[in-house]
């Protein structure tokens, strides 16, 4: 079994870095406070005595072979470091240093494994400051160019390459080694169900597909006192029937999926000018591949005849595309096995949020282990898991890495 | 007749101070813009050979008094020299730069008024950086203390107090004169009244009521993949709930009401973030005082019924409130005789604008001249009113000074 101290200690180490003068961690991608989070990994990477490599994209990789394994693909752990704004600890971190504990774990008692074994941390998983989410991991799977990546303008317009390089994380080559054997990735579960069902362990089977857009809305400035109704063009207006139009669509659908406008912006921004434009980001998600190509044609329905019954202009980009992803049964089985071995619950499951899984396993076989949210929390600093959880968590990566790296 | 060129060539000097590398003009209240532009404004002053006094919320006099009627109460005339974000070039500017060219042809006449005749530039007129609006002349009108004023926190953070004493406008003492003897104000009317019926003068009898108020809602972070829409508390929903319902309600309400959601934020404003908390500005505008307080009691009731529906809190915070004012009917009727006798037809109107006007009137009989606004756009960089029209509107003016002057 793990060392459950050692992991929790470094959770909690690692959560305390990035927090702001209230308190609040955030840890965005490629910014000072990601940086000083990167190398306490890096620290513990190198006390933990593996080869650190950092590829172009800024991803890291501590890397666990010796003379006897150097020759095979290694197994692949890992998650991301990096937080949405004003974040929990758990959310990636969690995947990341367990699966550094699952390598110490092994080399401390000595084990041989087959495969190598190597922990990564992706860069810019949550896409909060970078579109599109899972960069890192994409780039990595080769699904995305890691040019146009380093290229990505950011909320702050800032350049993601430019940050990389700023913070020290720009790696001069690939990740040094060949495609995975396997990867698996441990993580909250982000949403209600374990803890709804009373079950320790997810085996996750699959993840929803993603769906992001950005929406502008042109409408014309002017002046909220002398202007009647009837002549306005109020860009703000609209972008709230469009959120309303697509929070009532999700709420009354009687499907899973699920649609949130989390920024927006208008143009002025003055209290007593109508906005002359609205811009406001779109996330939409299904399990199902057919029917978010649905809701993505419906919300371009609605927006198609808004803009010809307001005379307005409404222009959509698309900041990320995912479809969804069906995991490794394998490793799918080989989650539910360590799980009974162990003597915990276990229940096959979908993923809401996305993940890295879900771009590495365009190359290797992949799957997930979640274990339970108290309150289904998560994007939010009241993100919970209880220690027992955790520990049981990482002990079942440790029994699914074992048996992978053993092939 | 007043000296057109030197007006025009004014009001198209005053434009460019201000303009940002993207060309858009901004000169919020005591901002380096607004001190740009105040130093030329004095520098005009001080040309013509005005005494300039700056009180301790900003206002600028220029005033022209002689032996003969010093002591009397002044004629003034004025408006305002800060704007809006990406304004006009004439919202304010053409009464204070009318008021001096009234003020220098009299001069150069060599005319002798009974009364002093002052120009006035007050202090964050438009509101858009400090709430209320029209904050100089309402503390020169005694209707807020001038500490409080000064303790006003803008949108970016920053103290009004401090912002004076920055760029230099922060006088030591009182406007340095008593209560006007009378205030008339020239403005373009900022809507499409005047254009539509073909009038070229409005004689502005009556201004509507405002009421400006901060509404926040807050809601739970969450996940936008994991969080069930059955599960969520999604603070940006339900602020377009509000907006749709405000636009939807003055929509269809065949009375003047007007409703504006000009600003709006939400936190922490991620892709993938649920919204915990949305803030946005409401204008509502009325010109019956009973109205208004309906429409502002339906906000507080949908408000109410909302937070009680979806378990939010919702806080309103309450950023200007001004009673419809009734301005003085015997200017106005010197307003109507003036522009007869310029043989120019005149009308008999509303302002669906604050107006500096309108918080002089509670010292001083008060009222206001409009010219027509092309296509009703202001608060927007396409606001514009013709040469001739504003060349008849400072005759007017003129005539009309002249007349109180010599009272
Ligand atoms: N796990 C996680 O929160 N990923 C962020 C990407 C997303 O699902 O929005
Ligand atoms: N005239 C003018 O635009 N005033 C600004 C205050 C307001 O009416 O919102």
């Amino acid at each position: 079994s793990i060392n459950a101290e050692r992991l929790l200690n470094r959770i909690r180490a690692l959560g305390e870095i990035g927090r702001d003068s209230d308190g609040r961690l955030t840890r965005l991608a490629a910014s000072d406070a990601d940086k000083a989070g990167r190398d306490r990994l890096v620290q513990w990477l190198r006390e933990a005595e593996l080869e650190v490599v950092v590829d172009r994209i800024g991803n890291i990789f501590g890397i666990w072979r010796d003379a006897g394994n150097a020759e095979n693909a290694p197994v692949l752990v890992g998650s991301h470091i990096d937080t949405v704004i004003d974040a929990g600890i758990y959310d990636g971190c969690y995947g990341v240093l367990s699966g550094l504990e699952v390598i110490q774990t092994l080399r401390e008692a000595g084990t041989a494994p087959a495969h190598p074994i190597a922990v990564a941390a992706f860069t810019n998983e949550e896409g909060v400051r970078y579109a599109p989410d899972m960069m890192g991991s994409l780039v990595y799977a080769g699904g995305l160019s890691v040019d146009q990546a380093l290229a990505t303008v950011g909320t702050d317009g800032s350049v993601l390459g430019e940050e990389l390089r700023r913070i020290g994380y720009a790696g001069a080559d690939g990740p040094g080694f060949s495609k995975p054997h396997a990867y698996v990735e441990l993580h909250v579960e982000q949403g209600p169900v374990l803890e709804r069902e009373g079950v320790p362990i997810g085996a996750v089977e699959n993840l929803q597909g993603i769906s992001w857009q950005r929406v502008t809305i042109e409408g014309v400035a002017n002046h909220a006192g002398t202007t009647p109704m009837s002549m306005r063009s109020d860009a703000g207006h609209a972008a709230a029937r469009v959120i309303a139009f697509l929070y009532d669509r999700a709420m009354t659908s009687n499907t899973p999926t699920v649609a949130t406008v989390g920024c927006i912006a208008f143009e002025p921004n003055a209290i007593n000018v109508i906005p002359s434009r609205a811009t406001f980001t779109v996330d939409l998600r299904d399990p199902d591949a057919e029917r978010l190509r649905a809701e993505e044609a419906a919300l371009a329905s609605y927006l198609h005849d808004l803009a010809a019954a307001e005379d307005m202009t409404i222009a959509t980009e698309r900041l990320a595309r995912f479809e969804p992803v069906t995991f490794d049964a394998r490793i799918v089985g080989l989650i539910e096995e360590a799980a009974t071995m162990r003597g915990l619950a276990s229940k096959r499951m979908t993923s809401g949020a996305g993940h890295d899984a879900q771009m590495v396993a365009r190359v290797a076989p992949a799957a997930m282990i979640f274990v339970p949210s108290v309150g289904g929390i998560s994007h939010n600093p009241r993100e919970y898991t209880t220690d027992g959880d955790l520990v049981a968590g990482a002990n079942v990566l440790l029994d699914v890495v074992q048996r992978l790296a053993a092939d």
